[in-house]
C-alpha cells in the first residue's frame, strides 16, 4: 500500500531535484520537515523565496547581489587588477584569504562545446570591452582546472592580443597539508614542473 | 569583505538546519537555488509549507498522513497483528515487500534515559492501552537494533505480563547480498547464534 501522502511526496521530489540529494536522502530530508514545528518550515519557505526573489546578478561584475551593484563592484570601483571567475561562489576563498584587493568577474561558466556553450552563451563579450574600456592592468585568470577551463583562458588570453593587459593565472601545485603519498599524477607533473629554486 | 547577501546567507543558514546537510553543502545548494528560476523555487516553498500544513499523526497509529485517518488504520481497522515501529518512515519497507498485513503502531522513538527520552515521552502508555482493549493477536517489535531499542522492546513485553498476545521480533542476521567479509560482529554473532538447520 502507498503510504505517503502526496504531499509528503511532492516534497521529497522537491528535495531529490537539488543537486548531489539523491532519493534516499530526499525522503530523510522530507521526513525531517514533518517533525518540525510550522512556524520553522515557514521561515525555510520564506527563505528560499526571499533568495529568489532578492538575490540578482551584479550588472558589473554577475556575482550575486542583493544591491543595485555588488558591495565588491561599489568598493573598488577604481581597481586596475580584475579576477576571472567562472561562478559567483568561487569569490569566497579570494575574500577569505584577503590577498587580492582587485575586482572580480564572473564568467558564467567555460567553453565547452559538447555542452553546447560557446562565447555567446558566457559573459566574454563583456569582459574584452570591460578590459578594454577600462584602466585594467592586470587580468588574473582563476577558472578552475579542467581541459575546459585552459582553452577558455587561452581563448581570452587570444581575444586580448594587442591589447596591453598583463594576463596571469593561479600557480598550480601541491595544497598546503596534502600528504604527497596521495598526489594525483597531473597535480604532480605540474608541481614539478613549476619548482622554484629555493 | 562579505561578499555574500544576507538573504543568501540566511537560505545557507536554513539547508545547514537539515539533518546530515554541512555547512559546504548547504551552500552549494543555496547557490543552487539562486540558478533556479523564481517559479521553480517558488513551488519548492510551497511543497514545504504544504507538506507542513496537511500532513500530521494518524490519531489511531501516529504514521503521517493528510487524512482523517491514514489509508492503512481505516483499510485494516480489524487487523490481529500490530507491527510497532519506531518512526513513520520505518513502515515504508514492510509495505514495500507486502510480507506483513497488519496494522501499525509508530511509537516516536525508543526509551534513552540519556537523551532524557522515557515511556511518557513515546506513544508507550497509549500502544498498551490499544493492546488490551483491541482483539490483538500478535505484536511485532520493529524496533531498531541499538541497545536502547532492545531495552524499550523488553520494557513492552513486561508491561503485557498477564495479557494474551503474542509477541515477536525480526530475526536478525546476515542481510541479503551481503559478503560475508564485512560483515560486523554483532551481526554475525546473532547470525551465528540464531542458524537453523537445513
Amino acid at each position: 500500500m502507498n503510504v505517503e501522502p502526496q504531499s509528503l511526496e511532492a516534497l521529497i521530489g522537491e528535495f531529490a531535484n537539488l543537486p548531489g540529494i539523491g532519493r534516499k536522502t530526499a525522503r530523510r530530508l522530507a521526513y525531517h520537515i514533518l517533525t518540525r514545528p510550522k512556524e520553522e518550515v515557514a521561515q525555510f519557505a520564506s527563505a528560499l523565496e526571499n533568495a529568489s526573489e532578492k538575490v540578482h546578478a551584479c550588472p558589473r561584475c554577475f556575482s550575486f547581489t542583493d544591491q543595485d551593484i555588488c558591495p565588491i563592484c561599489a568598493d573598488r570601483i577604481d581597481a586596475h587588477a580584475l579576477c576571472v571567475v567562472e561562478k559567483s561562489s568561487d569569490i569566497l576563498p579570494f575574500e577569505r584569504s584577503g590577498i587580492f584587493k582587485g575586482a572580480y568577474f564572473v564568467l558564467g561558466g567555460v567553453i565547452s562545446p559538447l555542452d553546447g556553450i560557446g562565447p555567446e552563451q558566457l559573459h566574454l563579450p563583456l569582459l574584452i570591452k570591460r578590459v578594454k574600456e577600462e584602466n585594467i592592468e592586470e587580468l588574473v585568470l582563476a577558472l578552475g582546472s579542467s581541459p575546459e577551463a585552459d582553452s577558455t583562458a587561452l581563448m581570452i588570453d587570444r581575444m586580448l592580443d594587442g591589447v596591453n593587459v598583463k594576463r596571469t593565472r593561479l600557480a598550480r601545485g601541491i595544497p598546503m597539508g596534502s600528504d604527497l603519498e596521495f598526489v594525483d599524477e597531473i597535480t604532480m607533473l605540474r608541481a614539478f614542473e613549476g619548482r622554484v629554486s629555493l
